[in-house]
């Protein structure tokens, strides 16, 4: 490994992020807050660590394998670092453990809190809170795809890392375009999102921070009962919309703006992502209607937004989904490990990956009965092959034993079975909120410091797709044989 | 499909059921039983039908892999059906569905009750009920393969989907000696599992139903609160060792009769069996003694004997695990999905399934740096062929779908998230009792009957290894492309 250009690509993106804090600088600032020396000393100190890193020579100009993850895990584990700044050193956030989680969070685009009062955060905090958000929604590293061809670097390898799901679908031939294009793509949804609300009479402060949370699917409440503090229903169903819409597969809007209509309505990931969220709204909705709600529109809104809330893995809630019905409980559940399309903002484990297991069910069926028969795996009329089948199983496999043992392990807390799982599913896919003592009333708080090193782990790897970091940490001889 | 010849092989499978209840209807005279007219009417029916089955004239002397099936789930079901008559027939288990319940739960070995009161069983019903579970350990149909070379007929196929575990290893050359080995190994067990009860002071009646319980792992306890009946530790640890060597694939102890001690000592398998039994026995035991158990040496043992039935899928208990902490049922619950080795009379997903998934997630590790290298997954020296490898994975994925759709259809009883999570778990794991609401001192009585047939189908399931039915009752244009 070259550690030369690896400290540089890393000081370019504590350069970065420096500059991304300078909007809450100014709010800061202007609204006077506590906060607003916090983020002058974060800037500079962030800048300045950046800026030595950036200048460290090195002859090579190519990242292989191993640096290219090492960029991506260290990028996120030094940017939260960082980004954790603000809030302890304003004392917003007292303890430090506490500051990264929320950043971490911020940054994955989770959204589990450790706060119980978000509302008595200052001003420019609160937008940085969100901010994060935004900027992991599109993945920090993306943005510095963009510089990295700058600085003469190939930036391949960092997305192949970066970019969620198996299928990296290159939308323009070279990186620099597809990122432009993912960029407009992600700035026209934000502003849209933002207009969307203003008609509904929201504030713009609360607006953007709402735009920041839904588009980014991260899912900070910045009301202390997140989006139920909005009466309006329009406001629901806005959100509720956008978040569907941000759990997309982006390249298939830029199929839509190239006037591609076929290609998205044979989209079979997007069919199938449009019929989990169908059949999971009418069946908690008609659930709802049976037990404890007296309209059927009221319980059809609810179940929409908690649906596309879970679904994407943004986290948001305009109800106490704790207390609905197990048969609720059990769908938002399931709903959390298989998450949004690949190609989106969302985590999970990403539709594309269920209907892939669904079509080797099937084939698996079939070869009872024709056992010599070689059929192939196909995904939008391209014959998928064995190998990423195989990954695709591995990593299914893989994020269930993750899950497992992360809920042997916070079951050492001495809570419930289900809030110990759901805490665990709700970070590792990046969600947020989860069942009983994690649910949307309730916050991460109260855990132990070893459960919060923990969760922000888990959430680093979900938003990671796991293998990148499982790839740095395992020992050297495992990747010789088996 | 052939009918005739499915019928023929089933009727034989209904005139040996009717033998095998044989003995039952002999304690049921010599006690002189309400139930002795219910097991002489049962036995006359069901060999009457049998027998009318199995003179159905078919020219045919070859079963095809549609047939097989066939014979091997609806042999299960009739089976369950006509092994209910007793029970429903004295008034013993007033309800059909129930008495239905309770014989796939004894077939199938899974061991989950609708009996609150089981001591209250006749003497012949009780022996019966055991009976079911050594009926079941080794297959009803394993019996028939040795009957069926006598009527001419090849019965590979069917072996081959009744084996449980993916691989169906051929201890002889011919599947009539490979019968006949197992029935040696199986009775030795069983015949030394009674002689090391009657030691420790059991009379010989419930010596035999505990042995039919632990060998066939199934756990029907004959007490209403199961084994924890017997205050004596060597009663406890005799029954937890039988039920841990019940686990072990069978060819093992016959490559041990044979001297082959090395290919024993070396069969990955068994070592991370052993491996997780050791380790989750201690956790568990730690955690007990740290929390509520005053003594080591009791912690380990009440710790051993759970972690040896939920493991085996036997489902004895001698304590409330329902009341443990939240690490101990966290640990237990992850066993539950776990389950045996392939080859031996327990249920789950099969110690050699994860395996083989820890192999497949260190090549997928390795494949990041060495992305071009084949690297092959061996078991016991040999590669596993990739087709061997998908299916494993879709099994994997099956399983859990399954898991989670009962789970979510079940949790329309209105109880909570654990209840019926881990009641799903313990029926398609072939385990017996859960947590919650089927925790240790409770039982499957309340259900609906919806749910009582939905569990009887899961026991099922998991005991034909799922993918048997699932073949008969797919569409059949699913066979022919995906």
């Amino acid at each position: 490994m070259n550690y030369g250009i690896v400290l540089r690509v890393l000081g370019n993106i504590l350069i970065v992020e420096s500059l991304l804090m300078l909007p809450a600088l100014t709010i800061a600032f202007y609204m006077n807050g506590q906060d607003k020396m916090a983020f002058l000393i974060t800037i500079i100190i962030t800048g300045t660590i950046g800026f030595m890193m950036s200048k460290k020579a090195s002859n090579k100009n190519n990242i292989n394998a191993r640096e290219g993850l090492a960029i991506v895990a260290f990028g996120w584990l030094l940017a939260s670092l960082f980004g954790a700044l603000p809030f302890y050193i304003s004392g917003s956030i007292p303890k430090f453990i506490d500051a990264f989680f929320e950043t971490v969070s911020g940054l994955t685009t989770t959204g589990s809190s450790i706060l119980s009062n978000v509302e008595g955060l200052p001003h420019g905090a609160l937008f940085w809170r969100s901010f994060t958000h935004w900027i992991g929604g599109m993945g920090i590293l993306v943005f510095t795809i963009a510089l990295l061809p700058a600085l003469g670097i190939g930036g391949f390898q960092i997305f192949k890392a970066e970019s969620p799901g198996p299928i990296a679908g290159k939308i323009a031939p070279r990186i620099k375009d597809t990122a432009k294009i993912l960029y407009v793509t992600y700035f026209s949804i934000t502003i849209l999102h933002i207009i969307f609300l203003r008609l509904g009479g929201m504030n713009l402060f609360d607006s953007m921070l709402h735009t920041f949370g839904s588009v980014g699917t991260g899912g900070f409440g910045i009301k202390n009962n997140s989006v139920a503090f909005y009466e309006s229903s329009y406001i629901h169903i806005v959100i509720g919309v956008f978040m569907v819409l941000s759990g997309v597969n982006f390249s298939l809007y830029y199929s839509l703006f190239k006037g591609k209509w076929k290609e998205v309505i044979q989209d079979e990931e997007l069919k199938l992502y449009l019929t989990i969220v169908s059949v999971a709204v009418l069946l908690i909705a008609i659930n709802l209607f049976m037990t404890s709600y007296q309209s059927i529109f009221i319980a059809l809104r609810d179940s929409f937004f908690q649906v596309s809330s879970i679904i994407t893995t943004t986290g948001y809630t305009t109800a106490d989904f704790d207390m609905w019905p197990a048969f609720s409980k059990a769908i938002l559940f399931t709903l959390m490990f298989i998450g949004g399309c690949a190609g989106s903002t969302a985590g999970g484990m990403k539709v594309i990956r269920i209907l892939i297991l669904i079509k080797l069910i099937k084939r698996d069926v079939a070869k009872i009965f024709h056992p010599r028969a070689f059929i192939s795996i196909k995904n939008g009329g391209k014959t998928i092959p064995n190998e990423t089948i195989v990954s695709i199983n591995t990593f299914f496999a893989l994020y269930l034993m993750i899950f497992v043992l992360s809920t042997i392990l916070v079951s050492l807390e001495g809570l419930d079975l289900i809030s110990a799982s759901s805490s665990v599913a709700a970070t590792l896919g990046n969600i947020g909120p989860g069942l009983g003592f994690v649910g949307p009333t309730r916050n991460f708080g109260e855990f132990t410091f070893a459960s919060k090193a923990l969760f922000s782990l888990l959430m680093l790897l979900g938003r990671l797709e796991i293998f990148t970091i499982i790839a740095l940490v395992v020992p050297k001889d495992w990747t010789r044989e088996v």
